[in-house]
């Protein structure tokens, strides 16, 4: 049964990082991050196609990027967007046939790991959405637009969340219907869900699923590789 | 004019970093953290005083930590508490004569900058406390006891709050007597100036004042130092 397929959106500039090179295509250990990022959904049956959203400036290297990965899961490049959401909008024309779970995930976290990608799957089906999160280390505080504090939610009760984000296929779907008439923008898909008022499931993430986001992540990401092998 | 009190608890145990050693006496470039935090606080000539609380066990680390740190700055040791909250209570006992404002630091923040510290002493003396935050990259949900979505605040209204938080001196003193006579125990000090219903400012603070938590922030750390010096 092939019945999942994975959504990557790399079409951002990631301007965080600094250098010219866009984040997904900066090496670590040899490899581009897109590449170890692919190798993240190649252990698990089920997967039918990964779907890669990128711009035009960036088909050559996201070719690349799947060759040196040496992935045997299908991956298919298509047309990103001018934000994450146009692009996983497009990318959602091109799922596989019979895809019952879809998978959305950020192309710049390359340490997923099978066994959360296996609880999340099990969770997603049982739930329809199914997200991962980690406990909040640091105290969060919501700002007004002077930079005051207005409140400060209970730590205990705040997951700063991962992806993948994995939903039932006819939910996403309708997310993303409901988002566009709507006029919806949000930083995670599991946002365009909730908006919906479908209920979305937070599971344990890992703590090495990072998001490479500013030049220090990089190290952390070396270690993270070395301490994997 | 010497006029700014630190307080710094360090009695915590810091089990997320394993090991034996408590984290504030990790070595980070054959440093303790614990002196690399207190050289934060030696290039401000308004401060009087930094006041450490450790617990009983640790008492003999943290001299050494004092001594390793070549700090000009009188740091006192004072007994830290059960909680975070009840070290620094004692701490405050210990503030140096003529102290108008005060400084609370995580002792495992070990890179905090002179520019970001005079940031914050000129706003905590405008708006009476200031604290330091940085924009929040990953996605923040609330979620309910089984694990359930409940909300997901608006992102750009987020900051992931840092140390020091610099707060005036009869605020912050008000503020724990409240908070003693009303039970109320928080994850950071401007929320019990938050409970009295006083302003809290929140400033822009930097990415490498790290907070270090987990075996990998330590990689991160070394990354810091070496592209510091």
């Amino acid at each position: 049964m092939h019945d999942i397929s994975v959504i990557i959106p790399a079409a951002g500039s990631g301007s965080r990082m600094g250098g010219d090179v866009p984040k997904p295509f900066i090496k670590i250990a040899g490899l581009p991050v897109l590449s170890h990022t692919l190798r993240c959904f190649d252990y698990v049956d089920r997967i039918a196609l990964v779907i890669l959203a990128v711009s035009e400036g960036c088909k050559t290297l996201a070719q690349q990027a799947i060759e040196s990965s040496g992935v045997k899961v299908p991956v298919k490049i298509v047309n990103g967007g001018a934000e994450r959401l146009d692009s996983i909008r497009n990318a959602l024309q091109h799922i596989a046939p019979g895809t019952s779970l879809i998978a959305v995930h950020d192309a710049v976290r390359p340490f997923v790991g099978r066994e959360l990608l296996l609880r999340l799957i099990e969770s997603a089906e049982k739930y329809g959405s199914s997200i991962p999160g980690l406990p909040v280390t640091d105290t969060i505080k919501q700002i007004d637009n002077d930079g005051l504090v207005i409140s400060t939610p209970l730590r205990s009760s705040l997951r700063s969340v991962q992806t993948p984000q994995i939903f039932r296929t006819d939910i996403l779907k309708s997310a993303y219907k409901h988002a566009a008439l709507q006029g919806i923008r949000a930083t995670d898909d599991a946002s365009l869900v909730e908006y919906l008022g479908h209920e979305v499931k937070v599971i344990e993430g890992t703590p090495e699923n990072i998001k490479l986001t500013y030049p220090e992540d990089l190290q952390k990401a070396a270690f993270i590789l070395n301490n994997k092998i």
